[in-house]
């Protein structure tokens, strides 16, 4: 069960060169996404309603498609405009068309009632618009319920122990830092946590010069529903008072990820991480997708087999064990609930909301 | 839920050669076939009733079979006659026998009642018995349910999107051509459609000499319950009036092709594709089966992807959206879900029926 | 449904040498056993209770262990004892604990109630003590119940049609035997069988001098709930009077087998065949090793094909026919049952007994 009134990334515009028929499963509907003649990124249910063919295995006319089964074309609105050999349309052979807004290389896609699909309700990333951050966009599938990936994304103590030497750097950063603001919002969690006085972690060291300097580092994070993360990374001379606001010689990434469910065990994950300082030299981009793929690829890891250990036993979901550090999962769950409760006019189960500690 | 009482093809004879113990599942049930030492086929239920192992994987012994895990040994009948260690053999330990019929080349089984297996029920094909007929048998083996092929073969506008490069030739065909009788028959349907002065499309080129001159083409189309299609094409030159019976220098093809089920979800497909030309020319038999399993290629991929596509969502079979050339389609899964009504004694659910539009 | 207040094999001593962390399912539940620095043998439950990541994928620390997600360590009775970032422990943060005993190069493990975990009710086996014993520990996977397995070994004349080149030696051995002895007893049955004056089976002949002597043999075999087989072999030179007490010149073997649910449709399967012949020759046992894994493939190709059947047609276990031979795996089945419903206050459905037959 998933919010369905609510905007998911369907692709990265890359996605759709050369005119491909993009089949995409999305909340386990089977999209078909391409760019029409006119320019128009169109998205459409993929199975022809006559008998089921795929329309991404058919053809691209203008704006439309035919199916290469029987001849039957849609137009860029799903609606039958032709059938081989018979000149009565019936009305109701139509496909669902999807609401669709490209917006900074990201094509986003509105799973529920169009009606509802207000584009001023997407949640633009401002580092995709601005031209002095650079990085690749990049797509990762993962073979693991979404809300899995939001929790990884909740606790950053992962990255002592699952990124020691990728992402993280030491598991002192476990040991030695917490959270300075955990923030519950009504879709969402803010989280920050700085970690001061340490090695700079490898994925770090790789694109600076004085490799040996110690930094401070602030990891500043929002997670938003339906899974929508945006992180700030800040590294500066240890010791200079950034805490306090001494941003001199900072480093500074921008990070943003989007889950979108692909079916109740499989998830789409994209990303960018940007940087502001790679200048003309575009290695630093590449240094950093490539670290940031070994990092995701210890997570991938981790969490396609947390998904393996819930087939194995659903009733375990239930079972979790909280710790502090689960707080903002928690909230994040709860009011994921609530929203699709809302939405269905029926209590939801979301993928068991762990409960909930105080925090210290 | 298939209809038992009748004859489905369950192999062709030269599956059966040098001592071959084939193991074949047909309508969930898997069954024994070989050839005895007297020459007769002989269809065993394939599991020995004692522990369950496999009689496939026995020794022939005679007209009968050894199971190899006990020594339980097996006649012709499926009644035991020797176990290893005990004298009183029970009478109920025997293996089922299914009734058998070996015509023109084709194991025939009933998979029903055998009180019921009237030989004079298996639907001979005069082509398979007249030596004037020469083709090649050929198997091939489907991921989807049995219908999914008879949907296929029950309109001819496929050819031009699926088959344009090998056994349609053009779009043409789905657009200036329509069946000239649809007819409906108690256990199946016929259907006649014409293609005046086109092109000849691909797999007859090839075995032509004047590769250029356009021809009409009939193709004369019957399918019975279970699942059984023969078809008549007919090429003659063009306007000489085939079509008011004026045949002279026609080439002429005659295809049957079984669907036998597997289980609900593959299929045995058996087919043979005859012509009356080739003389002294095997080379002509050769590439009429090349093009064929071409063409047969190009089907299965559709119709294993609308298995795939039912099989992630059941339901779509019932929200299908009729168009006019369904008519067969739809009378063929309406009559053959009253037979096994009749059979069962209670309402059959075959894959769902599409509503019937009207013919225009 | 599993007898759980018994001890199972859970891996031989060699399965977990130079810190590895072995994961096995066992009784469905994911287990995870390593040898702590202390020595001791530790098992506990693989999934840590506050996300689910696997614990043996994390780090050994003394005789406890920390998941590398979070960073959260457990000590050997699977008791939380850090939370990185977080001071205050949850007692109810545990993982659970088995009991485990090593004894004679076998790993046992209970998986019931830890109260009941009495460990004078581990079936010790003497020759595994005894170094005039002499044989290499193995270890096999089964894709199949550990109750057909049992079921095999239940019956040796399957010795003569599955192993007839391999430990049976001929078809003879089904026709001329018989069990002299099918004792039930309260925890399993005792069957004795001897076969006289017949030429050596290829297994035994491999490691004797005198291949073309006439030997008798004697199999003596003892099965106990849950799944624990033991079999004394001794051949002597045919007609001397072994069946009387005179074992002169007897080469003599020692075989123990464990069955050890992994699911409901796999098992784990440990093993030894022993001799007390070998002196200093050492490919002795290694020819043992050899042929005795031969031949359990040539087991574990027929079961495993006897589980696909099953799980095509779960309804067969209940339709299988039973011949004489039969008597003891029914009435093990049946004993098995008596203990689980014992167990569980409730009936219970153990893959079904099959009807006994009465002893002839």
């Amino acid at each position: 069960m998933y919010l369905k009134n609510c905007w998911y990334v369907a692709a990265w515009d890359y996605e759709l060169i050369d005119g491909k028929m993009l089949a995409r499963t999305i909340l386990n509907e089977n999209v078909l996404l391409y760019r029409g003649a006119s320019g128009e990124v169109i998205a459409l249910n993929n199975r022809c309603p006559h008998r089921g063919a795929l329309l991404s295995e058919g053809r691209r006319e203008g704006d439309g498609v035919r199916c290469m089964y029987h001849g039957i074309k849609y137009d860029q609105g799903g609606r039958c405009v032709q059938i081989p050999g018979q000149d009565m349309i019936p009305p109701k052979l139509r496909t669902r068309k999807y609401p669709i807004v490209e917006s900074a290389r990201l094509i986003w896609i509105w799973m529920g009632d169009p009606a509802h699909a207000d584009r001023t309700l997407i949640p633009e990333y401002a580092p995709l618009h601005d031209p002095k951050w650079r990085g690749t966009p990049a797509y990762l599938h993962y073979d693991a319920n979404y809300l899995l990936i939001v929790d990884n994304l909740s606790d950053f103590s992962h990255l002592a122990f699952v990124h020691t030497n990728t992402l993280g750097g030491s598991e002192e950063y476990a040991y030695v830092t917490k959270p300075v603001v955990v923030e519950r919002q009504p879709r969402g969690f803010r989280v920050e946590r700085w970690h001061m006085n340490s090695e700079a972690p490898p994925f770090h060291k790789k694109v600076i010069r004085d490799k040996d300097a110690r930094v401070d580092r602030r990891n500043h994070v929002i997670m938003l529903i339906p899974g929508i993360f945006y992180m700030e990374t800040m590294f500066t001379p240890a010791g200079q008072g950034a805490e306090k606001g001494n941003t001199q010689n900072a480093r500074e990434y921008r990070n943003c990820q989007y889950m979108t469910p692909e079916t109740d065990r499989t998830t789409h994950f994209f990303w960018s991480y940007l940087n502001n300082f790679e200048g003309s030299d575009p290695t630093i981009s590449q240094s950093l997708l490539d670290s940031l793929i070994e990092g995701f690829m210890e997570d991938k890891a981790i969490i396609e087999r947390q998904q393996k250990t819930l087939d194995a036993d659903p009733a375990f979901e239930s079972q979790m064990l909280a710790i502090l550090a689960d707080a903002p999962l928690a909230h994040f769950r709860r009011a994921l609930s609530k929203l699709i409760e809302a939405e269905q006019g029926a209590p939801a189960i979301v993928a068991a909301a762990t409960k909930v500690p105080s925090l210290a």
